[in-house]
């Protein structure tokens, strides 16, 4: 017996960075016999027909779902109520459907009351991206070492959960369950927040009167250029995610805020003990990361310029 | 005439990422007869010997300097006037004396007393790095493409400045000139606001009760980890940042706080079309800085598993 299961229909409801990176990896595995997909534009549908990754790219979501064994929604959180509602009746009997949003509190709440008691509703949310979408970003190896956490609502059939949790390991993820509360306030304080603070620097770096735009730029490489990529990420998926989190995401900056009054009391006050204590102890947090092999330790991300010197 | 410029004697102070990465970029591109360095620690002082780049490996500042017709600090910034002082009277007439440090006013504040009227003295600040720190951190590419910025003081001879600006260009960086206090600005929102900020984040991060370190770290691709790349930097250079930039971080971080508020009270009002726009002009600014070369648009800076999806 093959560990990965195979299902005979995938829908993929939205064909971005997340939706192209399942479809690709899914493909790469054999883990569907058919893969259907659609995307709310007609640019959109038109150029994942060009990409030739699906077997069918059709126009509407209910069309997607008809017969589908697996439903993903790969669109952003905030849609996710208004589709289940859409796709509801038209669900195959023990189908399971799930999703990839980055906040699943407001997830379950939205598409659980929408869904058939006949359908096995398993979220999920795979802790990966890059700073780009739309349906030319995705790529296969995208979720391999990355984590994907299963929220699974009270009830739910354990063999469904498997049967999902089998597929994400598959395309080489790490599997996690855990309940949608708990989730919610763990990626308020690992992905939320620096996003939030991303967002707001690299404003706040575009408004200055005495520094321009373009010194900005030119000397990005000290330390803004890492924020600049993640306030890069898709700008829909985002407002939706702090629509959607906004209790946790609150709860995390309350904490933030104090704790940057610390050290900006300590910076003020001249206490370089107090700042070189602090500093000592984040540094350790990173090596933690690149031991679990979370990230690289590559030194800059491996943005080393390989070229040699020129002699001149 | 060869336009890089050769120094008979070049004199590093201090050898970790950025003093090893001068050593050994000016060997690769052939630019001293001889490159004398020192160390304050035995340790150091040792391995700089066991690695062989550099010609000769004193004790003494004082012995560094002698005869040496450029002279430069790469040492924290806060260690500048002390050595400054020590090394004084040990200057050759005529020598050009520089440092790296990652703030200017305070460098020339605290080092111009001690210098004798007959050097030059050219300070200097290349933006560039990794997290990494020590004698083994450094690479002869580190500079490449990244700006080193110039802050002479008024008066200073054209000819010295010209021979450091030649200096840099040959080890391959791109040589901007600006006024102490201005480039203290512009590096506030570049570098030092940013590492500010990921030294509280990550901090933040360490002590909450609901979420553990392990989970944070665990599910860390969600943002968390650049912030910890930076907060992993060397904490006495940064400690030394923060206690002599003080006014200019301060007063970028009274912006970013007003900015903050803002995007927090949209969040709160539920207000999307506020985080919308915002998020689409920051990802603007990221596209700024790949097209003119000082980041790499690989998505997630190319750490991207290149192995191929097993198949099961």
């Amino acid at each position: 017996m093959n560990a990965a299961p195979s299902f005979q229909r995938i829908a993929l409801i939205g064909f971005g960075l997340i939706g192209g990176s399942i479809a690709r990896a899914a493909r790469v595995q054999g883990l569907a016999k058919e893969i259907v997909t659609t995307a709310r534009s007609e640019k959109t549908r038109a150029r994942v027909m060009e990409l030739g990754i699906v077997d069918r790219v059709v126009k509407t979501n209910a069309e997607a779902v008809k017969d589908a064994d697996l439903v993903i929604l790969c669109i952003p959180v905030g849609a996710c109520g208004p589709v289940a509602q859409e796709i509801g009746p038209h669900l195959k009997p023990g189908a399971i459907i799930s999703d990839v949003g980055s906040v699943k509190g407001a997830v379950v709440r939205d598409m659980a009351p929408h869904l058939p008691a006949s359908v096995h509703f398993v979220p999920a949310h795979p802790v990966a991206g890059t700073e780009h979408s739309g349906p030319d970003s995705g790529f296969p190896e995208l979720f391999i070492n990355r984590w994907c956490i299963l929220t699974p609502p009270e009830g739910t059939d354990p063999a469904a959960v498997d049967r999902l949790r089998a597929f994400w390991t598959a395309i080489g993820a790490k599997v996690e369950v855990m309940t949608p509360d708990h989730h919610d306030l763990v990626l308020a304080i690992t992905s939320h927040l620096p996003h939030l603070i991303a967002y707001t620097i690299v404003g706040t770096a575009d408004e200055l009167g005495e520094v321009t735009s373009s010194e900005v730029m030119k000397f990005s490489a000290g330390g803004f250029r890492d924020f600049t990529r993640i306030a890069a990420s898709d700008p829909t998926m985002w407002r939706d995610v702090f629509l959607n989190n906004k209790d946790a995401v609150l709860e995390m900056l309350g904490t933030f805020s104090e704790d940057l009054s610390k050290l900006t009391r300590a910076m003020r006050r001249g206490d370089g003990e107090a700042l070189f204590d602090h500093f000592t102890r984040t540094r350790a947090i990173r090596r933690g990361i690149v031991e679990i092999g979370q990230d690289s330790a590559a030194p800059d991300f491996g943005r080393l310029q390989t070229s040699a010197v020129k002699k001149s």
